[in-house]
């Protein structure tokens, strides 16, 4: 059995948030994630690339089915009140799964 | 339970299709979707994101099953023939399905 | 049956990887593919995309599960003892099963 199943955690949210979000991650033990820049539209009205105080980041970071339901339940309690952020989970499989 | 199934549909297409397809998720009814600059090679031919012409964007969007299928099947029958574009449907788990 | 099932292979990692990737893809087979810059925090230490030499690419391909599977294992023995580099497999719906 070469692959392993694991939970991809991906978070939408103000670039703004960047730092906070890295801190959180550390604190669940989740090492490794990935940021892309972004933009686009949500319940905050248009977001903007282009605009410095609009930009949008997508983060992802592997991790079990636990800390990511974990993770996702503290950051919807901590920031949806206040921040735009959107986050969603989806079944992945990796090949090393001592990494996750 | 706290997550709810969605699905993640992710369009890949060329730049200047960016504000037609934020008509289309608008007609239905998605207000909330990701854009990001991408690059790559497709059927039409290697895309360079520094070649202004050949730009790619990707764009993702958290909707219901029946409105995913929907729009995905209307924009293949309206821009498949004439312009790059690959489309995908992910199962996902959010926090908040009043949202999507 | 409109949709078809597929595997979407996802790749992270160093930028300088993105012509043997690329390569690795046409050898494959797979002539379709995104590319997205991107930065991020990984075994290796932080990478920021600021600094050219720690820029992070992420490049995601559809396929059958078959080849799927064997390009992945052949990038981890190729690559993941040398080089930063994450590699994830997610469940995709397609509409034209021909293309991938």
């Amino acid at each position: 059995m070469e692959f392993h199943k694991r939970k991809l955690l991906t978070i939408i949210t103000e670039s703004i948030m960047e730092d906070a979000i890295e801190q959180e991650l550390k604190l669940y033990k989740i090492s490794g994630y990935t940021i892309l820049d972004a933009r686009g539209s949500g319940q905050s009205g248009l977001r903007d690339a282009n605009h410095e105080t609009d930009k949008n980041i997508r983060i992802e970071a592997i991790c079990t089915e636990e800390i990511a339901k974990k993770l996702s339940l503290h950051l919807k309690q901590t920031y949806y009140e206040n921040y735009a952020m959107v986050l969603f989970l989806t079944d992945v499989e990796v090949l090393r799964p001592d990494k996750f």
